[in-house]
Formats: structure tokens, C-alpha cells, sequence
């Protein structure tokens, strides 16, 4: 491990958390798994994900250099995303908290539960 | 792993990586890897949060059962926090992808600064 256990995450790492942490571009990272695929076939891919949604996402992950964007000049323009050498590396981490969220949603459902339902307690 | 390649990632497991993968809340994790911490020393140690921002994290993650809260009867009163053992299940992940930002954040710095200088490519 990189960070011992005296250290405190410093800003920069903050941000980057920020951004790789969020749902959809975790969601884009693993569709990505199997190599490359077309914008259209992500859209479909990520139930729920708006065409800004998944523009905006895509964008800032070939912005982080995380993500290749390949346009092919045909008509319409087809246009291939695909995990770089950086991105490849965030996968296998990012499939580890999948996994995790996959395996303790609904236990964590549960809690959400029983907190919402316990008498109130002073702040 | 649990997932597997043809699997997407349903709503409710993007829900839970939306809130686990928020920069706060692994920070608040990170700070607990060595055992329970006041209210006060998290706030010291997570620079930049706001008092405002530290509650409402801890709050979630109290309600999403992988943080426990104590309360001690001094003057003032003595808020702790500890994870539970759900909540060390999160941390092994989570540190495995905050080694990773840590060791890349430069690299990303990088890759997102030759983004902004290039000339400019069609939508």
C-alpha cells in the first residue's frame, strides 16, 4: 500500500476520488471491460444514463486520459470509446468496489432501514 | 468476482457506489482505518471539510450501517466514531483505490493538462 498509516489524503488525491468515484463513470469504466464499444451502445448499456449524462462522462474520462475516443468518418460519424493503459489499471480497482457495492447493497439497504425507522436522538 | 462479463450494473448498486465513492466519505473512512475518532479530530484531520459537510457525512454513513456512533455523557458530550465490521470491508476496498489515486493523481494532472492545450476536435 502506497499510503501508511499516518498519512491524510491530500487534495489532489481528493479530487481525483471525486471523480472515479462517481456512479457513471464507474459504470462507463466496466461497460468498457471487454474493449472498446460505440457511444450508442453505451447509452444502452447504462440504464438510466441521459445522452449529456454519458457525453459529459465520457469527456472527462478521455480528458483524465482514462478513456481513447476513436471517430470513424462514415455517415453518420461513428464514434469508439476504449479503456487506455491508465484506464485498464482503474478497472481492476474499480471492479473490487462493484463487487463490494454488488455484494452489500442489500445489507445495506437493511441499515438504511433500521436507521430510518429508530426513535431520534440528540445531536 | 461477482460480477461477471455480461452483468451491467443495476440502480440500486449505483446508488451505493454514488455514496461510498463521494471523496468525503472515503476520506472519513480512510481517517477510521486505525480505530474510533472524535467528531473533532476527524474535522482536524480531513482538511478542507466543513463542519456542516463532516455531519452530513457521517450521518450517511451511520445510516448506511458502516459507521457506528457513541455518545459519552461529559461536558460537552464525547461523539465518537468507529467503523463497524461492514464498514472494514469497505475500507480494504477503498484504500485499494485511493493507493491508486494517489500513485496516478500526477499522471491524470498530466493527461488532463495536454487535453486542455489541444487544438480542438468535432463533437
Amino acid at each position: 500500500m502506497v499510503l501508511n498509516s499516518r498519512d491524510s489524503l491530500t487534495c489532489q488525491v481528493r479530487d481525483v476520488l471525486d471523480r472515479v468515484g462517481d456512479k457513471w463513470t464507474l459504470s462507463v469504466i466496466y461497460e468498457l471491460r471487454d474493449g472498446s464499444r460505440r457511444f450508442t451502445d453505451l447509452k444502452r448499456a447504462i440504464d438510466g444514463i441521459s445522452q449529456r449524462m454519458l457525453t459529459v462522462t465520457v469527456r472527462s474520462l478521455e480528458r483524465d486520459g482514462l478513456v481513447e475516443r476513436t471517430v470513424y468518418a462514415t455517415v453518420p460519424p461513428r464514434v469508439d470509446y476504449r479503456l487506455t493503459a491508465l484506464g485498464q489499471t482503474l478497472l481492476k480497482t474499480a471492479w473490487e468496489l462493484i463487487d463490494w457495492a454488488t455484494l452489500h447493497a442489500a445489507e445495506i439497504d437493511e441499515a438504511r432501514d433500521r436507521y430510518d425507522h429508530r426513535p431520534p436522538t440528540p445531536v
